[in-house]
């Protein structure tokens, strides 16, 4: 997923889509691209021409590649809007699951990096000597040329561009996940049908881009503007297009351009007249449909691009439509939609509000932005979930809800442990032959590890030790560090054996691993290995409980122990990864759950002292559990 | 600490200080103000006059009562700033130890509701009817009248600044540390003590800002600048003070305003030759002892304004000095001086770059203040703690650091539990008398619940049941719901006699409550009371885990069990809180982990996985364990 060819498509496919005029963002294959440099570096090189610097192999390890690749996506997010703050809250909203302190402060390292770089590249080409790299300066999209004025019916129509926006924004979050999964159907058919549906939406885009102008006719140039019409360049307000002297033509200023121009001419301020409604018309439902096919096929993609061009148009149509009630710039409106689509099909909030803020430099706008992207995301919050959501519940990407699901409170980690295969269990000193045999046979990532009681312990209980990784399991393997006989080893003997990178190492696989008939029949000895004090839950917690656990400290295995332990009692109930805790996964297993959904629960994400505080609440549910399961018995 | 009395005092108190000319921040008082509504909401009113609103009752538990806090204290930094942004980031990043994304757009809506009343009230009071209410308008510090070009060598100049800014941050905090110490000993003296010392600096202040003016010659007006000189008005860049016509003081222009008036005057661009360095440095000079003795003296207050007087007479005065290398203006130097010894001092990134943004409206010097802010903040961590954290640390709260210290890792929770005090625990079906017992002679706050072994469970064993609340037993026993005899309640006993209001409700007192001899000899059923699963470590867990767990669920307490359970081995080994987790207590009752700290170990934050992914280390770490266990013996 971020390896070294991944990286080398996504650059090369990104320049090529960009340059094909299709309708799609270059933050997506940027973010991308950042956490595969990022990802990387943390694995020091790819796979075949592995780097071996030494202080490479300081990030070799779980958290900072994470952090690594948080970083690498703020860059991304950075680099494709010039806005540094915005990378890193992006980062914090979007991207990291999992959040601290100190990765806030990285983050904004590597985009204060990013951004000095990027400065240094726009003073270097300020000359024209780069083509059109640069052009906009650190400010993509500047509309800070206007000052904000408003009145209070100005807030009731901004309160209107918020709840159209919101229901803008989700009715797109609707059709595009009926267009993805139509697309993964036509995308299951092998390649060719892959490259046909690109080059087909590719056609169809500059089959619209060419011809739709000439539907337009000439618009004369305001004399009273001080702007030079037609613009004499390639990028420009005033397109002259086929056009006499004196005249432009509005759709093609809109549609012979870049992406970017096509927004800085929507967004662009004091110039009320120069678009006429039917063009922005034409324009909005181009990119509406260009904006619903696109995203899905083959080639790295965004969002954020299509949103605003749809948003901006949308905006910008509002304003003409209200024309004589409004008293902000009608290029500000646009900016509003763009921001009232944003946050109707992506639910961010604060990111956003600083992207925007920094793509267009006026602060005198902020309070209004606020104001349209809470309105649009509580609107858009009442319908479906955020657009991200939507991907990556299509692609089937194993992330753990923000907060778990109201229901998981009546259902136990001990259930849903019981609902799994049985757990494969290790002894703490093992015949290599059975660590060999579960390695090949099954694909759990970690294994507990128990130990026949102590004799001082009552007689015949086994004991847990705890929890070992399948990757160590393969180091030690790979090492042959076997021995004849069952015993435990010293500390010194596992010291002299490995190193803290030999067992960092991942991705080596159990089938490489060949190993003689006489070492099969030797034991190795686990408990040095052996995570002592995994996370543990009891199996009478609520799965609610444990999904807040495994989501704020970040875990990956969660041990499920008995509430009462004793003889005849296994000591581990079993272990739950990521996938066991996703919503989706659960009621598969246990459709019943859901139904309780709507039985006036508080529909609230929740903490994890909520039972302390509503223990009469539990109380009640308890009896509703119990009533449940009587029924399914009868 | 946050009630109706404190808010009262603390509005009264912010408007005296402001008033008298302090050098103190608004932000301090705005903040605990805004936490003080919040708060008071959140309980249904003050103590003595609660509104008994049914819907209020929605907040009265912890997890809605600390965002409330938090939303409060964004908006007060919103309010104090003009800066909705910068103020959610604050709470980001300073006040809330615990974050959800939930929280993240509650603190962004109730900043954006700040700034919609506050652009309300300056659009209001634009025409000067409310005194110099507005002033500024929704940007207090506008320097955005400047472009930003920038050279290589500006790049180093810059570097200098951070640097120097986290040097002197560091020392700011270093020397703050000790007035404060010196105060709590003046403070601790009793009331008078406190009168006159806020007296006396009150007193240093005026003379100060009275006599100083008269050291500083006229300077000559600038015939070429435009701005008009003197200025007229009370406040202004140029004020004219005891100067002939075309003459103005330049000490006078600084000393003679408001603090906000102040800062605008240092921040003021285009104006290179307005201050002579001799003003700035007697500014600088006071500013720095006004910094240190104002803070700690019994009125409301804040960091901020002094630490951003300070630091922009800081940049002006580098900026005067290196006058013949500079390409940016002097004011942007005073700008990223005041955001260097800011970052030194507190320490704070992502939210002071916001602020710093919101305040000064140049987002072309975003990405230099970035650099600034880094380094800054990188110099001042290598000396010592945050400004915050020393305040905290002077008030012994109970905050729970970030991440764990190093140390922690060799010290399990089991050690740690066995140095307090036995626990005392409960049994299912308790006496009333031994509950009354138990509530008066100790100060916990949830005590274990045990039961007799089931008879299926080896003989002789105890259970444990759950953690039972205080509060709540203080609720059973003022509802004296008890029993005739020993029998376990089924649940419709419970919810025919409580509410969940009852139980929600906090503060009631043991000693309030009047039992008979009769009663006391009854029984009490702790069962539907008990939180039947509270989070749960096991007692080989290391200390450095326990505090990522405890920290990143947000937890009250957390039950520490034996690792094998069996017969005649308690349930429960211990219970940890908050203040048992602390660094500074557990160093109290273990001196010794603390000496390990510079065994060069990576000084790093530490994730909850870091175990598996370090094991070899740990074996490491464990004989280092060993080692220490025998010397202490021997």
């Amino acid at each position: 997923m971020f390896g070294a060819s991944t990286l080398v498509v996504k650059i090369i496919g990104s320049i090529g889509s960009v340059s094909a005029g299709l309708d799609l963002g270059k933050e997506g294959p940027l973010v991308h691209i950042g956490a595969c440099f990022a990802s990387l570096l943390g694995q020091g090189g790819s796979e075949n021409y592995r780097l071996r610097w030494k202080w490479l192999r300081y990030f070799k390890n779980d958290r900072d590649r994470r952090d690594l690749i948080t970083c690498g996506a703020s860059s991304g997010v950075c680099a494709a809007f010039r806005s540094p703050v915005g990378g890193v809250l992006f980062a914090l909203e979007e991207v990291a699951t999992w959040w601290r302190s100190a990765l806030l402060w990285r983050t904004f390292f590597s985009t204060a990096v990013v951004v000095v770089v990027l400065r240094g590249f726009i003073e270097y080409c300020n000359s024209g000597r780069c083509g059109l790299f640069g052009r906009g300066g650190l400010i993509l999209f500047d509309v800070s040329d206007v000052t904000v004025t408003y009145h209070v019916n100005d807030l009731l129509l901004v309160a209107l561009v918020g709840v159209l926006g919101g229901l803008l924004g989700s009715l797109y979050n609707y059709v595009l996940h009926k267009v993805l999964r139509l697309y993964s159907l036509i995308n299951e058919r092998g390649r060719m049908a892959k490259l046909l549906l690109s080059l087909a939406v590719s056609l169809f885009t500059s089959v619209c881009l060419y011809c739709l102008p000439f539907l337009a006719p000439c618009t004369p140039c305001d004399p009273s503007s001080e702007t030079i019409c037609p613009t004499p360049e390639g990028s420009g307000n005033f397109k002259q297009f086929n056009c006499p002297s004196g005249y432009y033509n509005d759709l093609a200023s809109l549609l012979y351009a870049t992406n970017d121009d096509a927004v800085r001419n929507i967004f662009s301020t004091s110039t009320p007249n120069e678009f006429r409604s039917i063009s922005l018309l034409i324009f909005f439902a181009l990119y509406c449909v260009l904006g619903l096919v696109t995203f899905g096929i083959a080639v790295p993609s965004g969002l954020f691009l299509p949103i605003i061009l749809m948003g901006s148009a949308y905006g910008r149509l509002l304003a003409l439509a209200l024309r004589s009630f409004i008293h902000i710039d009608q290029g500000l409106y646009a900016v509003l939609g763009a921001a009232a689509l944003m946050s109707g099909s992506m639910r961010m909030t604060v990111s956003l509000c600083v992207i925007f803020l920094e793509l267009t430099n006026n602060l005198l706008l902020l309070p209004i932005t606020m104001f349209v992207l809470l309105i649009a995301k509580t609107v858009g919050d009442s319908f479906n979930p955020s657009i991200y959501e939507i991907i990556l519940e299509l692609k089937g990407l194993p992330f753990l809800e923000a907060s778990p699901e109201p229901w998981m409170r009546n259902l136990t980690v001990g259930e849903l442990a019981a609902a799994k295969p049985r757990i494969v269990s290790l002894q703490g000193i093992e015949r290599v032959a059975r660590v060999v045999d579960v390695l090949k046979h099954t694909s759990h990532n970690s294994f507990p590890v128990v130990d026949q009681g102590a004799p001082s312990s009552p007689g015949g209980t086994t004991e847990l030790h705890g929890l070992v990784l399948r990757s160590h399991l393969v180091a030690v393997l790979s090492k042959k560090w076997f021995l004849k006989e069952r015993r435990r080893t010293a500390e010194w003997e596992v010291r002299a054996a490995f190193t803290s990178v030999d067992l960092a190492e991942k991705g080596q696989k159990v089938e490489y691993v060949k190993l003689t008939e006489e070492e099969m029949d030797m034991y190795v000895d686990l408990h040095p290995f052996t995570n002592t004090t995994p996370y543990t839950v009891v199996e009478s917690m609520s799965v609610a409980k444990a999904v807040v656990l495994f989501r704020q400290v970040g875990l990956r295995h969660l041990l499920v122990i008995p509430q009462y332990q004793g003889a005849g009692i296994s000591p581990v109930v079993g272990i739950l990864t990521r996938q066991d805790l996703r919503a989706h996964n659960i009621l598969g297993a246990f459709p019943h759950p859901a139904n309780k959904r709507r039985r006036g629960q508080k529909q609230e994400s929740m903490p994890a002292y909520w039972l302390a505080q509503t223990k009469q609440k539990e109380v009640e549910n308890r009896e509703e559990d119990d009533d449940d399961d009587e029924g399914e018995d009868g």
